[in-house]
Order: C-alpha cells, then structure tokens, then sequence
C-alpha cells in the first residue's frame, strides 16, 4: 500500500470534519470569537493527525466504517491539542514555538491559554456525547468515553504529565521514565486505537491484540521523540531542538545512549507488528503506521 | 421542612461519595500521589456542596433515588472545584485564599495546579462513563453527559471565564454581563439540575420546568455573589473582600446600585419558585435552596 496517500487522504477527512465540527462562530459576542479562534488556531496549526488516523485505521482493521468514527477522531484531536497547549504554558514546559509557529499563550496570554486547554479537552466530551454518534449502540460510546477520559485523566495523560513536570532536573530511573512515557504519551495512542476498535466492532481478541498493539506504538512513539530532540534540527521538529535535554528533561538517550535507544524502538515496532498477525489485508495501514513511527523525522 | 438538616445531610451524602469515589492511591509513584493529593486538597477543602445537592434534589423532585445520581453529584463537584482552581490562578483572577485557604497553586505551584484542574475535569467524565452509573440506561447517561459537557465547555462556563478575563477593566453593557453569568456561573447550576432531573426519570414538562428553576436560581447565585462580594467582610466570604471591585470587574451592584440588585435578586428568586408550581411537596427541597441563596451571607 501507498502509506503516503493513506496518510494524506485521512488527514484530509479528519481535517475536514475538524472544521465541520468545531466551526468558527462569528455571531457570538466578540470576546467569545476570539476564545473559539484561540481553539482553532491551535487545532488548525498543523499536526501529523497521528491519533485521528490510528483511531480510523484501528477501526478499519476490524471492518469498522470510516465515516461513522469520525467525530471521535476529531474528539481525540482535541484532546491532544488541549495536552499541547497546557504542556506549552510558561508554568509548563514554557515553549514559545510549537509546530514552527507562535505557541498559544504567546498569542492569545496565557490565561486565553488555559481556557483554550480546557474548552479542547471538554469539546471532545461534548463530541463523544453529541448525537453524531447516534447510529452507534450508547453502551459502545459510554464505553469509548470512558476509555478515553480514563486514558487522559490523573493516571493517564494528565498524571504523566505531572510526573515529568516533577522529574524535571532529577535523576530518575528507567521504571520511572516508562511511566512518565506510558501514561503521557501513550495512554492518549493506546485509547485512539482501542477506540476506534471499538466503535469498528472488534471483538474480545481483536480489542486485545489492538490494545497490545497501541500500547507498543505508544512507547515507540515516544522513544523516536526523544531520539528526534537530540538528533533533529529545530526546522526539522519546529521547536527548540534539545530543548528537552537542555531542562534536563530524561529521556531515553540520556539514559540508554543513542544506539541502544534505537534497537529498542525498532524492537517495540517489532511487538507491535506481531500483535496485528491476525489481522491480514485490513491491518496493512496499521502495519504502515508503526514502520513509519520509527522512520519519521519531525 | 428543616432546611439546614436536609443540607447537612446531603452534604454528609455528597463527602462520602467524593471520599469513595477520588480515594487517595498511595502505591503509585510519590509525584503521581502529590498530584492526586493537590486534586483531593481542593476537592476537600471546604465548599457548600450547592451544585451536587442541586442535582439530588432535582433527582427527588421527579421521584427518583438519591443515592443512584450520587456519582453525577460528584462529578458535578470535580468540575466546580477544576473551574476555582484555573480561576484563581496567577493568569486569571490571580487569587490567593479560597475559602479562607490557601488556593490551589500557592500549595502545589501553577503547573501542579493547573494540572489539578485538567485531571479534576477529566475525572467527572470517567465517572459519568463509568460502571458507578449502570444502573441507569446508556441513552440517558449519555444525554447527562452532554448536558454537562455542553454546559461547562466553551459557550458554557469556559466561554463565561474568557467573556470575564477578556472583560475586565472594560465598561460592559447589562447584556455583556448577563451573558457572563449566564455561561460562567449559570450552565454549570441549569445543568447540575437538569442532570438530577433526567436521572431521576423527568418527562419533558418536569425538565423544562426545572431546566428554567436551574437558569434562574442559576442567575439569582450570581447577583448575591456580587452583592456579597460588595458588603460581605473577608472573615465571611473566606477570599479577599471587594476584590472583584478592585480588578475593575462588571457586578451587578456597580452597574444597577445596591438596592435595585437586591430587588432583582429577589425577582429572579420569585421566578424561580413560580417554575416549581407542579412540583408539591416534592419541590420542597428545591424551593428552600431557591430561598438559601438569596438570604446566605457567605
């Protein structure tokens, strides 16, 4: 299969549905304009669709419909756009360049910052719940939120994102850097993939075989990221390159060194191939996915 | 009917089921169980409990089972006690004492805070999706859901906030300033309601007759709050007395005058009240909250 037009194709329907669904809304009270405009700058500012396209593709794999999970794509969209937002924040990471533009706070204050966080990550509720989802049996979508919000809350992406906040500048061990990763990064892919399955139909096995799968790529993902912060140019990420090296953020390399932090991202993509044995033809784009996780670049 | 012991009841109710349900997890690593302490200090520290109670005693109106709507109760008290902690940041209205307390990000700093925040709201979403609820069929779990996601989300309480910050030390007009507490204040209490209702089993004239006692009482609770933050002491209000005032914000009080707010106070109570007419003697709860707000000195 052609990854690059699977890629291109799907970022172009969740894109799509993105505007459809999170729309802007110019008859407002002006002030209230330009917080649904700090959403959608953030939202619209590029991104890979990494989450959105594994949600699809995941739900593709066990003969699911494309069109029907789309608002959950966008929902987790969101998701991640509200992580990288607050994740930005002075009080955070204090980025000013995410993407090769102006982070949110630099252009809408940091307080508009916040509030655009808050009204991304709840859309996403409101998208879940929303009767967008209507052909879908309620038990399946109560299922799908509840996979989610537990994905992205205190034990999830939220909790990761506060223990990396609190590792900053310490020496921490590998058992706690799997952590940091696993419920930072991972947890948000983990429940794109399992959300989709689920909305796509799959049954116990294929749900587990998914899950598995999600968790790997998760870890990859993250892995290849902290290889990329070492290795990358600034133009090649659109952020400081070594930025997190230079807050003595660990990371991978830091502790394992390049070499070995490469074997063991192309090892954790080797798990992940195996979990998709069962799935034949239809899990060709997930298969794509993984191989191109480790061999991006930006 | 003995209002204060219903309050106290239901307070008790509402405490331990926030005990039960955000339990503290000390086996996690000790920077993830900070996290869950600074959600669990704010969650905990004091607080009328209005919202949850609301929602019981909307619950009961119908005839329906307070200790079924108990987890919809506390998800409704994870999202108000998210909404203090980001409103009381540096970046937003920059307050120091909640509830005569430190706030939020004075104990755990701006990042723990705003964290705080982020997992509080996430969580009344993994409790609104969860198992706690499976009692009540999957449609109606799903139409609280989006009540409640609608109601605090961007044209909800989160667009009132940005109405607000983006508001200050402007002259607004009546209707800019009603539409802020409308959002900010008024969705989160007309939802609290409407979710107890819906619970509870409400037909279509129970839940619009509630849906307008929500909005108004919703309106009368921030007409008092103006009030009181005019000529309440800061031993009574538990935050810095006037403060509102100092930062330039629009209050009723300043644009109407004291007395002409107290009579639209007692007004939009009146409403209220009227909106419960076919309620009898299962609207009593409801009706001496309506009575609570107004007359409450803190």
């Amino acid at each position: 299969m052609d990854l690059q037009k699977y890629l291109d194709e799907k970022r172009q329907l969740v894109e799509q549905s993105m505007a459809d669904l999170v729309p802007m809304a110019n008859d407002l009270h002006p002030d209230l304009v330009r917080h649904i405009e700090s959403m959608r700058y953030s939202l619209f500012a590029g991104g890979k669709r990494v989450r959105p396209i594994l949600c699809i593709a995941s739900c593709e794999a066990v003969a699911g419909d494309a069109r029907v999970v789309l608002p959950v794509a966008v929902a987790l969209e969101c998701i991640h756009t509200y992580s990288l937002i607050h994740d930005d924040l002075p009080a955070m990471d204090d980025d000013e360049l995410r993407r090769g533009k102006p982070t949110n706070h630099i252009l809408y204050g940091e307080a508009g910052a916040i509030l655009a966080g808050d009204g991304l990550l709840t859309m996403a509720f409101e998208l879940l719940s929303s009767n967008l989802l209507s052909t879908i049996p309620a038990d399946k979508r109560l299922k799908i939120i509840n996979i989610i919000a537990t994905g992205v809350g205190s034990l999830g992406m939220v909790g990761g994102q506060a223990l990396d906040i609190a590792c900053e500048g310490k020496d921490i061990d590998i058992t706690t850097l799997r952590q940091i990763h696993s419920r930072k990064t991972g947890a948000l892919i983990t429940a794109s993939v399992q959300s989709g399955a689920v909305i796509g139909g799959a049954d116990p096995k294929q749900l587990a075989d998914l899950t598995t799968y999600g968790e790997k790529i998760g870890l990859a993902f993250q892995i290849v990221d902290d290889l990329l912060n070492v290795e990358g140019t600034t133009e090649q990420l659109g952020k400081a390159a070594g930025s997190d090296a230079d807050r003595c953020k660990a990371t991978y390399p830091a502790i394992f060194g390049i070499e070995k932090t490469k074997l063991m991202a192309e090892e954790t993509i080797a798990e992940a191939l195996a979990a998709l044995d069962t799935f034949a033809e239809r899990g060709a784009p997930l298969r794509e996915l993984a191989t191109y996780i480790i061999s991006r670049n930006k």
